[in-house]
């Protein structure tokens, strides 16, 4: 006895979605990992900060921010805070909140890491595609992302 | 000091798939919360069954196929084996080896939480693009996907 899996158009474009996300996002895993001492996980917090205002973010929101990565936050964290790439602290209006902010040594392997990221994304990525995909690709999966925001939260210690 | 970081019609198409990506996902594992006991990473494991040539598969092939969930499959396997909707046994003639296969139970909670996920797929997803941009996403998407692909392994116990 077998299952009939229901299946149409668009169960069929969110499987290539699914696939493509997979496999380059493991590329690009494996690109770092060979050229750098980061792997993606540890390279986006350093992404995410990079690109913040001041190059700091409230613990939940550099969370939120990550859309990249497979693993928890506070792991990623941890580890780059012992190699000294980034600084956590806690905030001095509200005790209960922290902030990690990117320290100098943290912003140069950012950019030495981002060659190869940026570049891993032209070659997995951007170059099987034709500027017209590539054009639609950007604005329908860019609605679909706003139909189904999630609500923003404080991105900085309260003053 | 301020860090410039590069972006082009690559990377911008890119950040929409990841940010479509994440969104999707965390609201369909949340839909599946919602009306069944499982959540998303227990669902791909019995639908990634279910589309298995009798539905059973080895463990690392299992692994190799989802291409949905965060967690990982060993963690997921033991949690659906307990609550009784997977069986999983040693390869008679490869010790080493461990299938894993659907059971009657996991069969009807599948096709029921199918359902939700369906549909869920065409809310959150199919609803917001053209047919024209379906069609563009399975074959543009498609295409990155098969550049990237990863060697198959084997699916079933050797005989």
């Amino acid at each position: 006895m077998s299952i009939r899996i229901k299946t149409n158009e668009t169960t069929e474009a969110w499987r290539a979605m699914l696939l493509a996300h997979r496999r380059v996002t493991h590329e690009l895993d494996r690109d770092l990992r060979t050229h750098t001492d980061l792997n993606l996980g540890w390279y986006e917090v350093l992404l995410v900060l990079a690109a913040s205002e001041n190059e700091r973010l409230r613990m939940n929101e550099l969370a939120d921010r990550m859309i990249l990565s497979r693993s928890a936050t506070t792991r990623l964290v941890d580890r780059l805070e012992r190699d000294g790439l980034v600084d956590r602290f806690v905030c001095d209006s509200d005790r209960r909140g922290m902030e990690v902010t990117l320290t100098d040594q943290g912003r140069e392997k950012f950019v030495e890491a981002g060659r190869i990221h940026f570049s891993g994304i032209q070659d997995r990525f951007g170059n099987h595609l034709t500027d017209e995909e590539r054009a639609t690709i950007t604005s329908a999966l860019g609605r679909v992302a706003d139909a189904n925001a999630i609500p923003e939260t404080d991105a900085h210690c309260p003053t």
